[in-house]
C-alpha cells in the first residue's frame, strides 16, 4: 500500500512549490533574493515561458506528497520577466529567413545567469538542460545519473527553438523526450523530473517496486494480476494462484524475458551482451 | 507570428475541457448524460485516478487556445467514480505476491465500458491505448496517425498497472513514451495528446513550420539564430546574413543531414534507405 499515492486535490497544491508556498500577488518577484534553499535537498531549475504551468502534474500524486515534504524543490523561472521593451519581447525572426521565431540568445543568456548563479560549475552535480527532439533520448539511465546530481536546470523551448549560439556558448546537453514534436519543452520537463525524482530516497515507498519494473534491469516487466480470480470467464493464470513462490519467479522471469524478446528485440540484445 | 502561444494565464483554463466549461460542484456528475458533443471534432478521453491534473499543460499555449476554440476535445474520466465500497477502491495487492498494487480487472472494465460507449468500434477511427513502458514507443508516426481518427480513449496506470486480462479482453494497445518509467500515465498522455492535437487543422497557425521541424521529414532540425548578430562575440553563420535564398537552403539541408549523422546514426539509416 506504501507505493499508493495521496489523493490531495490538485488544486491545493497548485501554487506550491515545496515547503514555501508561493502565492500570486501584484508585486513583482525581487530578482535580487535567492529562492529559499532547502540544505542538500535535490532542485529543478525551470526556464519557461509558462511558469504557471509548473508543478501541475508534478504537484500531484507521490511527486507532489514528495514536494510538500520538502524532499525535493521546484524553481520555476519565467523568461518573460528577461524581456525586453513594452511587450518583453523573448523572441525574433530567424535569420536566413523561416517559419515561427527563435529565442533571442541576449534574453536567453541573462535568464541561464541568472539560473545558474551560485550553483556547481561541475555538470555531473549540475546538469545543464536544453528539451529538444534533437537531443540524446532520456532514458531510465539517464534520470538515475539526474538523482545522484544536486539538482538540474531546463530550458524549456517554445516557437523555434534556441538561439545556436546559446547552446554552444553554455554547453547545454541536449535530451530529447522521443522522435515526435511537442509545442514546447514544459510536458517533456515535467515527464523528465517526474522519472528523476521518483528514485529520489523516500518519494516511492517501496524500493522494492522499483527493482522489479520495467528498463529497471533492462527487460520489460512481467503481466500483473489481481481479484478476482475469475473475470468475464478470464481465469488468473494458475501458477499465480499456487503459492509456490520458486515457481511464481521463475514464471514472472521467464514472461518478462519473452515479452522482451517479442516486443522489444533492441533491448532484448542489449540485455544478452550484459 | 502566427506560431506564437495566446499568453492567457492558465488559472483561467485550468477548469475548461473545450467549449463546455465544467465547474467543481458539490453535486455529483450524473454517469448516464453524454459529455456534449461537438460533432466531427477530435476527442480524447482520459481513464485516470487524477481527473484534475487535465487539461493540465494541454490547456496552455497553443493546444489550450485550440481547446478553447473548439478545435478539439477532452474528456478526463475519474477511475475513482467505478471504484467499490466505501472507499471506491480500484485495486488490490498482486496475485502471486510482489510489491504495489494493480488496477482491478473488474473496475477498469466497467470504466472502459463507459468511455467507449457509443464510440466506433474500429481501432484506426478510434484507437484504445493503454500508456505503459511495455509498449511500443510513441513517434511522429503514430501522432500522424492518431490525428486522422475521430478521437482516443487513453488509460492512465498507477501503482504496478493493469491487470493483463483487461489489456487481452479488449485488445488493447499499449504505448510508451520511452524507455523510462514514470509515476503514472498523466504526462505521458498530455505528451502524446499534445504531439497530435498539434497536427490537427488550424492548431498551429503556419503549416510550414511542420514541414520544417525535426522528425517531419525524418531528419533533426538545423539550427537556428536570430538577432543580435553579433552575441558576446559569437557570430551568426555569414550565409543566414547573405539574403541569397539558394545557399541558405543549402546551408541547412546540409546541417540538418551532418547533425543526424552525428547523432541518430538510426535515423541517418532510415532516410538513406527512403
Amino acid at each position: 500500500m506504501t507505493d499508493q499515492p495521496t489523493r490531495t486535490p490538485s488544486t491545493s497544491l497548485s501554487k506550491s512549490h515545496g515547503r514555501i508556498a508561493v502565492r500570486p500577488s501584484l508585486q513583482p518577484r525581487d530578482l535580487m533574493v535567492d529562492t529559499p534553499e532547502l540544505a542538500g535537498t535535490w532542485k529543478a531549475k525551470i526556464i519557461t515561458l509558462l511558469p504557471t504551468a509548473f508543478p501541475g502534474m508534478l504537484g500531484e500524486s507521490l511527486t507532489g506528497k514528495a514536494l510538500q515534504d520538502g524532499l525535493w524543490q521546484l524553481e520555476p523561472i519565467d523568461l518573460r520577466i528577461f524581456g525586453e521593451g513594452k511587450h518583453r519581447n523573448v523572441d525574433d525572426t530567424p535569420a536566413g529567413g523561416g517559419a515561427g521565431m527563435v529565442l533571442r540568445p541576449d534574453i536567453m543568456g541573462k535568464a541561464i545567469d541568472f539560473a545558474q548563479n551560485g550553483l556547481p560549475s561541475d555538470r555531473e552535480k549540475w546538469p545543464l538542460i536544453y528539451l529538444s527532439p534533437r537531443g540524446k533520448r532520456f532514458d531510465q539511465a539517464t534520470a538515475k545519473r539526474w538523482s545522484k546530481a544536486e539538482g538540474i536546470t531546463m530550458i524549456c523551448g517554445r516557437f523555434e527553438g534556441l538561439d545556436e549560439r546559446v547552446i554552444e556558448h553554455y554547453d547545454i546537453e541536449e535530451v530529447s523526450l522521443g522522435d515526435f514534436v511537442l509545442t514546447g519543452g514544459e510536458i517533456p520537463a515535467q515527464a523528465m523530473i517526474d522519472a528523476t525524482v521518483r528514485l529520489i530516497d523516500g518519494v516511492l515507498g517501496n524500493a522494492e517496486s522499483i527493482e522489479e519494473e520495467s528498463h529497471s534491469n533492462g527487460l520489460l516487466e512481467h503481466p500483473q494480476y489481481t481479484r478476482p480470480a475469475d473475470w468475464r470467464g478470464h481465469k488468473i493464470p494458475e501458477v499465480l494462484m499456487s503459492g509456490h513462490h520458486g515457481n511464481i519467479a521463475k514464471w514472472r522471469a521467464d514472461m518478462s524475458k519473452s515479452l522482451t524478446q517479442d516486443r522489444r528485440p533492441d533491448l532484448w540484445t542489449l540485455h544478452k551482451a550484459q
